[in-house]
């Protein structure tokens, strides 16, 4: 399980590129605040489930409007984490994520770990 | 740098208690959305790297009013992720990372990675 095989330690001891100056982190806080909007969690993890399709994921998440779920399909495009193309001759829209979404997978399942160890605490 | 390690796989063919019946969960949603509130993933990193008093965090987080700040701390303490202590003869308010808290270190590891791989793009 190698998200768990993360040493249990202060994040400011973990080495290299991750480390931070201190115990706030501006690009930390602005990642979070973009992975973290409403919906844009379910979206990512679909995605990275190889639902690519906007009417797949429309169904594939319930309780997601057509309305949001457009809405964060262009936040995430504007920012580079997911890339629109048009497929069957210009009639739907497929989505997948890009190199910079794709990297976002670890985060993904760290939290899937997460949430399944402490779903009932 | 073990959250990298992870392999670059669907996270559906992650084995074990991660595995997910499909491109939906309702535990991970409800993860997403709890802990992708706003100032929460901050107010995480902050704990994380051993802020505990009321007012060190208020400091810590530029931006971050009193108000929502006391907010996300009762949702936090509501769901069992941060616990509330009373200090110097109860005056400060004090709040750690319980258990469960401390179980999303690997969560803000990899979205720090990922922040900082990806902030400029």
């Amino acid at each position: 399980m190698p998200a768990r095989a993360i040493p249990n330690q202060p994040v400011a001891n973990i080495p290299e590129r991750a480390r931070t100056e201190g115990p706030f982190s501006a690009v930390f806080h602005e990642a979070a605040e973009l992975v973290g909007r409403r919906w844009t969690g379910a979206i990512l993890f679909a995605l990275a489930h190889g639902i690519h399709r906007f009417s797949d994921l429309e169904v594939t998440i319930p309780g997601l409007s057509a309305r949001l779920l457009t809405e964060r399909l262009r936040e995430l495009e504007r920012v580079n984490i997911v890339e629109r193309d048009v497929q069957d001759g210009g009639i739907r829209w497929s989505y997948r994520l890009t190199a910079k979404g794709d990297a976002l997978r670890p985060v993904l399942i760290a939290l899937n770990h997460w949430a399944v160890d402490w779903s009932d605490s």
